[in-house]
Order: C-alpha cells, then structure tokens, then sequence
C-alpha cells in the first residue's frame, strides 16, 4: 500500500503491539482502520440520519458469518427484528437463514411497559438488557454483536452524566462477554464533530462517524475513524457508497486491490 | 433514464430486492424515491412552515383515489377538516365529491378537552387518536392515510424523549393497520438540517424533507428524499413547485418524460 | 401584470377555485398576495421591532372604513387605544372620528389585575378576551378586526406549547364571527425566519413577514407575504416604505398603476 | 437640509400631523429625530458597556435646564447620585450648582433591603419607586426625567415576561405624569439588535440605539433612532463621539449649520 | 504625545474637570488611561484564562508600592497568597520583602467550610470577606487594593442577578475604603466582548479587557480601555507583551518616550 | 535555539527566577515549555476526544521511569487500569513490568457504587479519592502523577460551580503532596478554546491543549502551552504526531537538536 509521504504512521504491518483487530470485511474499513475494528472491544458507530448506521452494523454482522464463519447477534431498538430484516432484504445477506442456521440472533430490545415506568421514575439502567445480550451471546457463540441504536434509550435519559455512566457500563458489559461489538449513535450535525449528548465519543475505545453531507446537487458520504484507542488507524474522511452489495470505503491513497481482507468485490 | 456517472445506485430496475414501492402518482416524487414511498410504512414529510406539507399530505391521498382507486383518511389536528377542504378548493381534487362515495374520510384530532387534561397532567399518550384512525381505515377500506401535522400535538410535550416515543409508536401502529402513511412535522430552519424536536427524522423509516428557502429575490422551494430505509433513492435537493395541479418536482438528471407513473400533467 | 417568466403562479387571475380574498386597499400589499388577504380568516403580521406592524394593523382597518364602508374592530394589547389614536395622528386616519361614527371600536386589551392572578396561577386562557372581541364585532357590524400585540400577553406564557394553542383557538375564535382579521408578532430577528416561540408561522392560516434590515447607511423596509393557505401569492421580500400616507409596497415585477385595488395613491 | 434622493420621509417640516417632539438639544439627535424626542413619552436609549448611556441622560437634562429653562429629575439605580456628580464633573454641567437651585433633583433608586426581600419573595414591582419619582416630579416642577438604568433591576427578575410587564407599567406611569423621558437599558451585543431581555425595543415607544463597534484601531461609536411610533426620524447607524462638551452625533446627509436647535457647539 | 487626527478626545491634558487618576506605573497602561486608572475607585480586569490578569493585579500593586511608597492589598481567592509568592519570583517584585516591611498585606479569601455551607444554603454574600479587607486596608495604610479573582466565588452563585448585585456592593465597600483598585474577573471568548456573567462589565466604573488572540503562529496579547466612568481614555485594543519584568503596553499612535510616568524600562 | 525576533521571552535561559520544571521527555514539549512542565504542580491536559490525552498521561509518567528514575501513579478514570495496560501496549513503555517494579502504580479511580449514591444525593466530593492518591503516592514514593480523566466525574456534578470548586481542592491536594502531575480534561470543540465547563482552565497552574483538527484529506494534531503561572513558554499551536513511540512535537522556530532534554528519538 502507498502512503502518504508525511503519513506519521507509516506503513501497515501487522505490528504485534498494537490493539489487535478482528477484519469486519467491510469494503474499505479494514484498510482505513489498519487491519479492522479492535477485537474484542466496542466501536461506536455515530452518524446523521440515513447516514448508514445500520446498515454498517448489519454488515458487520453478515461479513462475520459469511466470511469468518463467526455467528452474531443483532439488538434492535427502535426498528424491530422485523423492520431489520425487510430493510435488509435489498442487500446479498440472507438473515432469515442465517436466524434458522443459529447464527444470527435478533434481542428486541424496544422497551417493555415495566421499563418505561423505571425510566419515569428515575432509576432506570440497562441491567436487564445486559443480561439478554449475554444469553443470546452464549447461546449462538456469537462472535460479534451489534447493538442499533442505543440513542433510542438515551434520548430518554435525565442529563448527559447518566449517558455516560450507562454507555460505559454497556461496553465494558461487552468487553467482559468477550465479544467484539459495534454500538450506533447520533450525530447531530454532519459539519461538526458533536455527537447527540457530547459525551459518547469520550467513553468509547474506538469512534466511526458516518456523514452525509449535504452537497450541490446530491448528498456525500464520508466515513472516519476518529479514534481507535491501542492502535493506528488512517485520519479523516473518506468517501463511501451504499449500493446493493452495501457499505463500500475508498480509502484515500490506498489501492483496494491490494489489501486482501477487504478484497471481496 | 439518464444517471449521473457516479450515482452508486446505477439505473433504475424495480429490483425485487428492495422495499416495496407505492407510486404516490406526485408528479417527480416517484422517480426520485425510484417508484414510491415504501408501501405499507409511515414517510415523515418535514417542511418549514408554507413548505407544503398539507398540500403533499393531501395531493397523495388525491392521487390514491384518483390514479389507483385506493381510499384515503386524513387525520387533521391544527387545521380542522373544514379548513383543509376550504384550502384545497384551489386544486383539482374534489373533496367533498369524494367523502361522500366514501373514499375520502377526515379524521379531526384537534384536542379534546379531556385530552388537554391529560396533557398538563403529564399522562397523555395518542392511543385514542390511534383507536380511532383504525376505526377509520378499517371502515372505508383505505389504503393511504396522512396525519398532518404531528407537530402541534408534539409541541406540547414535555421532551423530545416523549416525542420519540410517541412518534415510534405512532408509526408501528400505522404499519400495523397495513396502510402506506405521510406524517407531517416540522423543520424549524430551511438551511439546516434539524426538525422541530431533532428525533424525528431517526425515528422514521422514510423521511422527505420540504424546504422553501429565502433567495434574491423570491423564495426557492425544494424536495429531497433523505432517508428510505431498505432501497435506493436519489440523494440531495431538487427544485418543486407549487401550481393550480399541486406539487410538481423536476428531478435532476432526470427526463420526466421517460416515467410513465409520474408523466400525468 | 408582468411575471417573471418561470413563475409557478402565472397570471394574475381571480380564480374561483382560490380561497377567498378581501383586498385590503394597502398600495401594494393586494398584488403581492393577488387580491388580497384570505376573507374570513386571520393573518398573522409578524415582524421586528418598528417594523411597521402597527401601522400595518389600522391602515388595514382604515382602508375598510374609507373604501370599502367595512367598520372595524381594534384590540390594543400593550398600546393603549389613546396611545394609537396619538401615534396615527400623522396619517390621514381620522380614528376618533371614525369612532364617533361608529365604525371604527377600540377593545382595550390591557391586562386587569385578575388576569395577571390567573396568569400566575397558571390558568390563563384568553377566553374572557373573545367574549368582548365578539361583542365589539357585533355591536359594530365590523368585518375587519385587528389585534396588536397578542406577543405582550404570550410572552407571559410559560411554554410554546401555550402559546401554540391559544394563538390556534384566537384564530379560531375570530374565524367563527365571519371577520377577516390580521393578528401581530414579533419576530426576533430580521435576518433570519423565526418567529418568537418558533410556533406562531406554522399555526396560522396566512403569514406576512415585515423587516427592518440594517443596512449601511439606512434601514431598508421589506414585506413578504409567506403563506397564504389555499392560494396564490408573490414569493420573497418586498420592499416597502412608511410614509405620511401609510405603508406603500412596492412588488417587484408589477406595474402599480395595472393593479386597480391598488391604485389609490 | 439635503435629505437623500429615494428618503420617504422628503424633508423635515414640523408637521402638526407628528407625535409632538421635545428638542433635546442634543448636537444631531434632534436632526435625526426630525425635531427631537417624543414629548410627554419615554424613549429607551439602548447601549452596550461604554457606549454613553449615561452621558446622554444626564445630557437630556443638562440641555433641558440650560436652554429651555426646563427642570429635570434623575433617577439613579446602579450608580448613586454622589457618583453621577462626580462622573459628569468632567462636563460643563453644574449639576450640583442645579441641585442648589432646584432644577435638578436625584431620586436614588438603589435597591433598599426590604426591596431585596421582596425581590426574593417574587412579589417585587416597580410600585414603590413610582411614587417617589411622582413626588420629585412635582415638588421641582420637572419637565425631564432620566431613568439610568432599569436594567438593573431587571436583571434580578424571574423572567422575561415580568420585564416586559413592568416596563409597560413604568413608562405608563412616567406618560401620566406628563413628563418626557429617557430610559436606559442595555444592549447585549454591538454587532445585533437584541436587548438584554429581548423584549424592551418592543415595548417602548421610541427607541435609540447607541453602539461602541470594535473597529480596527479605536472603537467606532453610532447612534440610531431605530423606533419613533407616531413620527418620522432618520434611519440607520449615525457617528457620534464623547467629548469634554458631550455627545456630539453628526447626522449624515445634514448639514449642522442649518439645524438651529443642535447649532450650539 | 502624537494624537491620531479624529480622535475627539484630543491631546492629553491632565484637566481638572476629568475624574482624578492614580498613576500605575504599568508601561503604556497610564498612557492608554490618559493618566492612570480612575483614583478611589474599582477598574475591572477582564480577561481570558492566561490573558495576565494575575500579572497586571500584582505588578498594580509593586509599581505601587516601588515608585509611590503606597502600600497594597492583595486578595487572593482561587490561587493562595504562597501560590501568587511562587507564581510572581520571575518578575523583580520582592513581595516577601515587602511583606515584611508591611507594604504588602495578602488577605486569603479562599472559601471557608461555614461560606461553604452559605453558599449552599442561598443566603451568602460577602460581607465577611469585606470586613476582612477594611482591616488589612486600615492596619497597612493601603493606597491600592487587588482582588484576583472575584469569578471564582462567581461561579458559585445562583444566577446573574446575585452576582450583579454582589459586585456592585463589593466595588462600593472598595470606594468607600478610599483605596484605588482592580478586580480580575473572566471573559469567555477573547473574540467577544462578552463577561462570564454578562453582567460585570456594566456594573464597574471603569473596565479594561485583556485578551489573547489565537492568531497563526503564536497567541497575540491585546489590553483595551473599554470603560472609564469620568473620563478620557484611548479606545481599542492595543499590544502587550509579559517579559520578565511584567506586562509592558504600547499605546498605538504614542510615542512611549515622551510619557514620563511609563518610562521606567 | 533560534528564537522569532519579535519573541518577548527571548532566548531560553534556566533563570532562577522562574517557577521550577520538571523536563516531562515528552519530544518538543519540554522545549515548548522552556524546560518542562512546573515542578511540584498540577498541569491539565485539555483536548477533544482522542487527541491524544491518555497517551500524553502515559507518556508523561514512563518518561519519569525510563530517563529520571521518578516513580509515577496512574489515576485511571473510566478506562481501567487494564484498558491502560492493553491500549499502550503498542508503545515502548513496559507497563506491566515496571508494575512488578514497584515504580509504576494504578489507582482504579471508577465509581463504587456507594460513590454513586453520594453523587445522587448531591453530597459528594472527592475526598475519598484523594486519600487513595496518596497513600499511592507514599508507598511508591512516586514523583509523577497522571489522572486521566476527571471529565468522567465533571460530567455527573449538578453545575460548574461544583466542578469548578472540586478541580481546584484536587490540584491543591496534589501540590501538598509535592508531586508534579499531569490531569486531562475535555476540550468540546477543537476551534474553540471553551473546555467542557467552561471553567477548567481558569483554575489550573498550567494548561496544555491538544486538538485534532478536521482538515482537508486527514486530522492535523496541535498541541499549545495556554498557560504557565508564573513561567515563560512558548505560545501558539505547535503540529505533533502519535506515533509507536508516543507523542513527538515538532516546536516552530526551534531545532530539535539543540534542546538536549528533548533530544532522545
Ligand atoms: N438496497 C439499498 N440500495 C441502496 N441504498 C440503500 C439501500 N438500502 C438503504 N440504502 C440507503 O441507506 C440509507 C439508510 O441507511 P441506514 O438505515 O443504515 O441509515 P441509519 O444511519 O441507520 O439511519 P437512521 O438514523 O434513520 O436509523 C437509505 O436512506 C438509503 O439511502
Ligand atoms: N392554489 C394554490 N396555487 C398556488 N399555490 C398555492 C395554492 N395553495 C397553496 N399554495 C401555496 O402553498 C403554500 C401552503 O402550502 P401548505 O399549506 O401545504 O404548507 P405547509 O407546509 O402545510 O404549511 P404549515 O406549516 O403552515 O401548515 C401557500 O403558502 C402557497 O404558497
Ligand atoms: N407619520 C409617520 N411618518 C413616517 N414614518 C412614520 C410615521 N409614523 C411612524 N412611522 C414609522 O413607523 C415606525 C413605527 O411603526 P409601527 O409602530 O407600526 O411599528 P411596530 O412594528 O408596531 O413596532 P413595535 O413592535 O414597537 O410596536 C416608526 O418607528 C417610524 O419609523
Ligand atoms: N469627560 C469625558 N471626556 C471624554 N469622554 C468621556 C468623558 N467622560 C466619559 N467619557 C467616555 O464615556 C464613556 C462612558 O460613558 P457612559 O458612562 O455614558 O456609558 P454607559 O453606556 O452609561 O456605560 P455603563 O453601561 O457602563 O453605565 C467612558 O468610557 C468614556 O469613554
Ligand atoms: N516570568 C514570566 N515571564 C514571562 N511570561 C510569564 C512569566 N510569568 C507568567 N508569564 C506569562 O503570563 C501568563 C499568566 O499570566 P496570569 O497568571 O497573569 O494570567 P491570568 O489571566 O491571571 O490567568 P488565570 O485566569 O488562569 O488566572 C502565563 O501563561 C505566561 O504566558
Ligand atoms: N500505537 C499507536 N500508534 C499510532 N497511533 C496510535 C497508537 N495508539 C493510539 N494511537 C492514536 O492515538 C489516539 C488515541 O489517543 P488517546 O487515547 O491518548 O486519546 P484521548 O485524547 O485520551 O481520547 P479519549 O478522550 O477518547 O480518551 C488513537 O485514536 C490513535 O489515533
Ligand atoms: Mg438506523
Ligand atoms: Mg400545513
Ligand atoms: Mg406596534
Ligand atoms: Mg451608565
Ligand atoms: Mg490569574
Ligand atoms: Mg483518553
């Protein structure tokens, strides 16, 4: 791979110090994050609506079980386990297979009525919800998770302090089930680097922001890695598509060609 | 049609893989949404105020019945049915023609006095209002339904976690009822990208945005799809009009003559 | 009248199928919103400080009594009725005449002590103000009614949730007694659209905006009319000036002395 | 005096049909008020830090006792009297000199302790302070009364709402009175028109800006008479500067020789 | 000293009828001050965080102290008077020294536990603090008081209201001490003229602004004369530097040779 | 060392007069900071999210270790101490090892969850924590502090004020202690100065900011010595780089090779 002259970084090499990655096999990430998300860890995916939040963590998923072999399991918010798999039915992933094969597992996680008086009164935490991930985790032998869109929850929180303690929790949660996990959350705004609360991009070890700028005549989307805690990664944005085959990275001054773990096209 | 050269989504194909199309019949509007909005599924339509969106809300329930036969309720909170019918005396939809063959069926959600009760006394939820929307659909057989705007009952909430809620579930129970739905809410800036209670658009599975931005000389209306959840669609701003017909949108790089479903001027 | 070749709108026509109008007699104003205010309805008449809305309101009573023999209705919120009467003195207005004839009633809006408890209790609503706007309606014959400014009161209120509501039932209110009225706002800030609680715009019928822009040497005047629920109107800012004889619009693209309801300087 | 070509105003003529005018004396705001300030009404002077808030009330009256013979009354808030003395010394008005001869009275308005309980307990008004304004009023015969500054006082209010209320209710009280007056309050930004509270430019009856810009090496000071209800005035920002004789404004587009009132330099 | 051209203050001139100034012996500030700042009064330091506000209060105080033989006062709230001895060894100020001599006297004004408990409880103010200043200021002969800085007991109050009151007390307990003296108070954003509380700047007889510019490559110090109750003073902002012997202004448009009492380098 | 001309600091020198360094061997901080940073003193380390603050912390207490035999502690806020261990491990600082030494000590500084209770009632503060620290700090006899991040904490306080008051007893308590120690915080928007509460920087001794600017194909790191009580620095922002051997400066207008303290890559 060619980098660039002044890139501090240098070369990839599979350096033995780093934070070790697992490949998500998504076009182009792999390259812009030096080898893949960090494994066993939690990345946090955030980004404007419609900027292909879900869709990343549905392929996260779906490159997992087609390519590695490596069942996962898919905690759905707001959309349901249904609305996921029609809205994924455009793309080349066959979810409702794979849910027969046991290696997909949906945790609907849409609050139920005795959750929502915990959140009236105050004293609501995602216990619970830790505790079904970690069942569905141990019965398929999930390898990733993903968890789409805790915002959903979050929005209904007192103030940012209580964000941060929860998320925080959430990852270490998925950190000690030995998962590597990629979490969605909002950005509010495409031209600024503020997530929803201001506080998620601190908590997580490593940070993804989707973008979908608005532009003359058509949307642009770009993806960064703006922070992976451990390890090298590539700065900056970089331009992405969404087509049937899902998300695809160009990474600047790199030559997909080269980089076999993100090859697949 | 002729595509930009690096549109990612390629040509229009009514690929079986994508999330099934109902053509609104708005002029312009389908071939940006490559065939319709979702069918069976709730597009939020956010606009500044004078944006359209009663005019949109109203012209795809015109176009169901006139086009395809497909009855159609409209749920009316701010303006009542009365202003509504009053304000649409300008186009070519006959209204009260239609109520009375009972394809056409008003729902008024103006807010009861008992309502306004639960509202200060904190407890308020739109059950009810989604009682009697079913009463409606079920009873004329409907296929389309709009609710225009969300916004003033939004409006007296406490939080936009409540909005958020609410909005969900609001948008579950019409997809419940198997109807395809506009909702209208409100965008407070025309050149920004933030709704009223900065949830909304995360919530929706399919969002139009209607703005109708200040410009030398007059003001410059434009349409954009921003989100549709499970397909393709044409990204960034195109220019639309309001005249005695309605909505008309001019898709960029696209040669209206060549889509049968919106060549009906 | 000539229009600019890509005008939506077309010709000037008084079409049937268009919501009603009343020509206000305003020079200027009726060709921008093509002949005038919505008949029977309320528009909202927002604008800066020293915009120009109050004399907006009695030019737009006066020009009913003077051309058209229509009485009128004045509710003075924070202005005093002697306070109007003196500050339109400069103009060829003779109000106490008028009064004196009985075509012209002043409704003194001020607070009484017992609305200022209510406010503070929270209970306030503006019913008791309808009651003696109606009975000044009535007592007069008149067809036009102006009130200037609800603003006084609403900045009392304690969300935008009130205000929403109770400028919805004003409307309301007068719509029911059969006069055309306008109702002032403030607006915040002329360089951008916002209204004081952001709600105002969306909630009423028709909205005409009046701004004072710094400018370098002077202040330039402008009027827009931005919506007009069921019907035509010029789009974009206008400039107009405040003069012995009142407010003078000047719609760009019309040839004044072509547009007869406006011909009277 | 020239006026501009395209000035809708045309040239200054006493008009009886304009709100009588009270010649401050002041070199150029006279000009630019077309006379002087509203007599018998307040007029709000609105200025940043520096910007010669204080210099131009006391100057009000200086020029009423001085060249009309007129007595005036100051009311002080967050200065005392002993530091308005002291601070003015600097000038050529012998404001001690006029205390001796009863043309000149000082009404201190610092707030008394059971004032600040009261302001506490939320029940505070302006009550109080009226009447001792009426007393000095009448015991000197005063025909000016300088209000410096309410904001003061308003900053303790809960609220918006009780600003806009209580500065209805003073500028009332001093309209009973039957004096002219000036009031200062403070203006948050040079570079916007916004108002501490952003309601005081919307009560008042006339209002004139004064502003101290940053400018590349010096501040840049300008006066504007934003508000004149009732009457014509110049528009626009005005140079002006502070010197060992007061405020001197040089209206643009006058020639000073040809204003009599303001011709005293 | 060279005047610009259209500077309405003219030549410097120590007149009589200008409020009284006390000489600071600080390079190019006595200059920008036409003498010094305003004599038996409070000048507020505005500054950002390292704009040197520490530096100006103490040195205040030394040139006090060395070139008048007037001993000083110095009030130490967030960093201790040990803090402010280590803080200022880099410059030639032997305070030690002058500590032991009794010139200069430090009252520790660092929250105590039961002020603690006041603030918490709502009814503080800082009249113990006061106290504690008269007795320094009586048992020293102290000419010149220094408070550094006054924001942090700010920050701790309830709302501006509290604070504008507390500190036009505390500069009125300082007059009535006869001592001349700065208070440091905090400016948010060195590109604004706005206060921490947007309050002080009003409140304050005289106010100088020290700001320190993000510029290319190095931080750019500005001192600027905003206010100055009673007087002349140069307006806008003007370098400043901070070498080993203190900050050292240098007025634009004068000629630091020829000021005798900034001469000292 | 070449120094800018107009550099009012001059050239370096170890002046006895200015407050005492600790070289930190950081590459180009030392020089930055004309030796390092202040001695027996608290320096906060602000910067957005991954800046590079956890790695500075790191860095600041292995370079203690590895070239001056300093022990250090690591307070580790919401990364543990394992976290700590795995996320440096791509750098050539053998935590583990040094661990087993005895020179590098870990204080797992995460809520407990009676802490959390405390922080609910509003009672709490960080005595506890402060305790901890130093019977760490005794039993390693450790020079060299790092607490990374007390943000974590910030964000569940109820105001600044609170924040405000807590920042400053913990540096307090750290310079009782004798040690010199490094605290990070959070900087919200990398083109402004304003750290998360506004209130951080004023309280500190010394302040470094590190930001990741946005920038056209990649992020542009900058670190920036704001502020040093009572010493000379550098001022502006100076590019760096993460690379596998940590943080390295690049200082303008120095050359690297002439500061012996910074010269070890
Ligand atoms: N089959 C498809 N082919 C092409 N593009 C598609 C397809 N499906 C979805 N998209 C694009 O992806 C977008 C939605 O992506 P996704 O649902 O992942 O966004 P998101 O960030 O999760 O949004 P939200 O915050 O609303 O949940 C759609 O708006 C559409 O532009
Ligand atoms: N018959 C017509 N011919 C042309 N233009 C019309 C006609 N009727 C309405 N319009 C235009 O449509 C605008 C109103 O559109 P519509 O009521 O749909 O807006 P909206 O977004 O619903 O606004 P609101 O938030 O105020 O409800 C009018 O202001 C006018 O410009
Ligand atoms: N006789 C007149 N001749 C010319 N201009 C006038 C005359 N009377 C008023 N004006 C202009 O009109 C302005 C006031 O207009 P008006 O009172 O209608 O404003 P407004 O928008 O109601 O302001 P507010 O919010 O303060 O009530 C004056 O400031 C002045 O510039
Ligand atoms: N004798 C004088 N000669 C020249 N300029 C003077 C003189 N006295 C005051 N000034 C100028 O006037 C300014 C103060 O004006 P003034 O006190 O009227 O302002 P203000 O708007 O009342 O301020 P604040 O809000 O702080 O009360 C001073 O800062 C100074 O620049
Ligand atoms: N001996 C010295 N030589 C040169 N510059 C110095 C010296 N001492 C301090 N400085 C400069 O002065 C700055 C600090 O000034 P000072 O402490 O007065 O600021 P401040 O405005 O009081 O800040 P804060 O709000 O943090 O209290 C330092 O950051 C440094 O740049
Ligand atoms: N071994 C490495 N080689 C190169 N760069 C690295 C290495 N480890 C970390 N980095 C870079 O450092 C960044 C993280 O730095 P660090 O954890 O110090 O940031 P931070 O300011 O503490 O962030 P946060 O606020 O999230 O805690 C990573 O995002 C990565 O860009
Ligand atoms: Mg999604
Ligand atoms: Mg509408
Ligand atoms: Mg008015
Ligand atoms: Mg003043
Ligand atoms: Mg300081
Ligand atoms: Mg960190």
């Amino acid at each position: 791979m060619s980098s660039p002259p002044n890139d501090p970084a240098g070369p990839i090499a599979d350096s033995e110090h780093n934070v070790p990655r697992l490949p998500t096999g998504i076009p182009g990430v792999d390259a812009l994050a030096f080898g893949g998300l960090p494994k066993g860890r939690a990345t946090l995916i955030c980004g404007t609506s419609a900027s292909g939040k879900t869709v990343f963590s549905v392929q996260f998923l779906a490159c997992g079980i087609a390519e590695h072999k490596e069942p996962g399991v898919f905690v759905a918010f707001e959309e349901t386990p249904q609305d996921i798999r029609e809205n994924m039915a455009g793309f080349d992933w066959p979810i409702p297979e794979w849910e027969e094969q046991g290696v997909w597992r949906f945790v609907d996680a849409g609050l139920r009525p005795d959750e929502e008086e915990h959140l009236v009164a105050g004293d609501f935490n995602l216990e619970g919800l830790r505790t079904r991930i970690k069942h569905a985790v141990e019965s398929t032998g999930a390898k990733r998770v993903a968890l789409d869109s805790l915002a959903a929850i979050f929005t209904r929180f007192p103030d940012a302090g209580v964000v941060r303690r929860e998320l925080a929790r959430m990852t270490a949660g998925l950190k000690e089930l030995g998962v590597t996990a990629v979490l969605t959350t909002e950005l509010l705004n495409s031209e600024e680097d503020t997530t929803r609360f201001e506080v998620e991009e601190y908590v997580a070890d490593a940070v993804v922001m989707l973008r979908n700028h608005p532009s003359v005549a058509r949307r642009r989307r770009t993806l960064e890695v703006l922070k992976l805690r451990g390890g090298r990664h590539k700065t900056g944005e970089h331009a992405f598509s969404i087509t049937g085959e899902g998300i695809h990275a160009i990474p600047v001054g790199s030559l997909a060609l080269t980089q076999p773990s993100t090859d697949r096209r």
